[in-house]
């Protein structure tokens, strides 16, 4: 799928999910995002797991689509670096983007941006078995 | 969420994320499950990143859905260790669940099972921002 492409998916999608290890181990959330340039950008809470953990932290961020009856399905993956933003300037800026957190927004005042390293899109048609 | 809330929804979810530690870095993946009792299965390709990676691999697997219309949202989280699945009297059983695979259905011959060790559902309301 061109680059392009899955900037629009990941642009449309409503909810994504975002993987990142805890512990050794993965841990996986749906988020509300937003495209902001190159980056993908949530809300968090402060003190949750994916803040706590260092900045920098490597991450992958994933939507997806399914078509039960046209039998179809597609997915787009990042791969990148989380980083919370700490600059007014650009908090200001992403409170502006009309994103809805997934959970409680009063608790929800971080925000997490998820810089690129990679962007994977697949379009699949299932065959009928 | 009750368990057995979050057990009839991993049932009802025609696609799920998997996700596990590769080189020290997350990765996601959507695929086409099944519950085979308490467990988790899907197929995948020989010689994938998942089955190529150690047995008893830490793995997270999610589902969710997302009302636009009536702003509510939930997810069911398994975590669990996921196994190759070798014995023949087990594969054909599996091979009965009726699971397509998320791409091409003749490369994927292997079964991954995902034997939870949690599991865990939020429902969630949006605020009207």
């Amino acid at each position: 799928m061109p680059l392009e492409e899955c900037r629009r998916r990941l642009q449309a999608a409503k909810v994504g999910r975002v993987s990142f290890v805890d512990q050794g181990e993965p841990v996986i959330l749906p988020v509300n995002h937003a495209l902001d340039g190159e980056a993908v950008v949530f809300r968090t809470a402060p003190g949750s797991k994916l803040t706590a953990a260092d900045n920098e932290l490597p991450v992958a961020f994933e939507v997806d689509g399914f078509d039960e009856d046209r039998r179809t399905g597609w997915s787009v993956v990042i791969r990148g670096k989380a980083t919370t933003v700490e600059e007014p300037a650009q908090l200001a800026r992403l409170d502006m983007l009309g994103v809805s957190p997934w959970a409680g927004l009063a608790e929800r005042t971080h925000w997490v941006r998820i810089r690129p390293y990679s962007m994977t899109g697949r379009e699949i048609i299932y065959p009928t078995s």
